[in-house]
């Protein structure tokens, strides 16, 4: 029998993968407009490019876009008013994030968060969320000292809500960290079709999730079967 | 004549004082409401005592005040969310700002900034208080190599004007940086009585403002006369 749901946060209570195009593109946009010298296009591509070359957390970016130029702190700064604003906006749940994790509470579920990240950066999501409140435990990466798939941080959330892993479900949308690591200490995994990752395969039986979901409250579903 | 009025940005601008202040007391609320366990009295109390010891650009502040506990992460998010959204809210121009500039470059008079800091953050300041485009030059210290009161900073704002430093008004609320740079390459030195410094009486010639004024908008009648 279920007795807890725990959660990824990135890409599954939000859609932060929308969120970081969405910022990007508005950056762009802004630093077009403040003399980039470019269209719009051609500017998200080339950011695109200098991400996937030097890793999303080189703090350069901009500076490798803009090049060296007179008015090269203008135009950066105004990239990153515009990346700041917009990423504010679309840091907000998903439609059903916040009713499903209600209704899994009321039903007398417990709800968790299981999550890779630095802690306060992951809190500030939880907060910004509006969703500090709602989850009995909070379990991430930084505080554990390793991260997913490493099964120490699924059995953590085990341990802090006092039930077993084959009594969770485990909601991610990632198959070599999220599946793997739940797969691996016998929770109930389930995958998300959302993101990124929607359109990856299985590489391995480890990776295979147990349940696939297009929507957050499919879950309703499936703790009362399972 | 009187041919440019340049203007610092923290304090002058806006109040950038009034802005930290409001920041930190309500991340010290949002905190004690996460649960740091003292009144917002004493919490604001010990982050003054904590920010004026080890500094305003120490960035364990909050980790300080908040103390080696289970919870710290998620109380210590709370006071940064706080934080930052209050300081978007105070980042504002004082109601007289932007009317003073305009009027002034309505008359003819060059507007510029001479300040201290890193480029791309006094030109984030600028593009929130809506002024990034108003300005004939910006000169951050950052790009010049040195900081006020070295007279290079403000020799190099004339030279983008095509001005010389006597034709030139400049704007600030410290005497020792400001009032004593202004004063060393001949401009006409202004101190504008508002924040932290107002209250501070000159240590030597140098320091002596020309004018002293309380509004920005006092500036229009001094370029007139002088």
């Amino acid at each position: 029998m279920i007795k807890a749901v725990l959660f990824d946060i990135d890409n599954v209570l939000y859609n932060s993968g929308h969120q970081v195009e969405m910022a990007r593109r508005s950056a762009v946009e802004a630093m077009v407009n403040a003399g980039l010298g470019m269209s719009i296009e051609e500017g998200f591509e080339k950011l695109e490019e200098i991400v996937k070359r030097y890793g999303s957390n080189f703090n350069k970016h901009y500076d490798m876009l803009v090049g060296n130029r007179k008015d090269k702190n203008r135009i950066i700064a105004a990239g990153i008013v515009a990346y700041h604003n917009t990423k504010r906006v679309y840091l907000k749940p998903y439609e059903d994030t916040a009713s499903t994790v209600m209704k899994l509470k009321m039903l007398g579920y417990r709800v968790g968060v299981i999550t890779d990240g630095l802690s306060v950066k992951q809190w500030e999501k939880l907060i910004r969320l509006g969703l500090e409140d709602i989850f009995d435990c909070v379990v991430v990466s930084e505080d554990v000292g390793v991260e997913k798939p490493d099964l120490k941080i699924f059995l953590k959330a085990c341990e802090e809500l006092g039930v077993k892993p084959k009594e969770c479900v485990y909601v991610g949308d990632r198959l070599d960290t999220d599946m793997t690591g739940s797969n691996g200490v016998g929770m109930v995994s389930v995958r998300l079709l959302r993101g990124r990752y929607k359109d990856e395969r299985p590489k391995n039986p480890q990776e295979q999730p147990r349940f696939e979901i297009s929507r957050l409250d499919d879950l309703l579903k499936i703790v009362k079967n399972v």
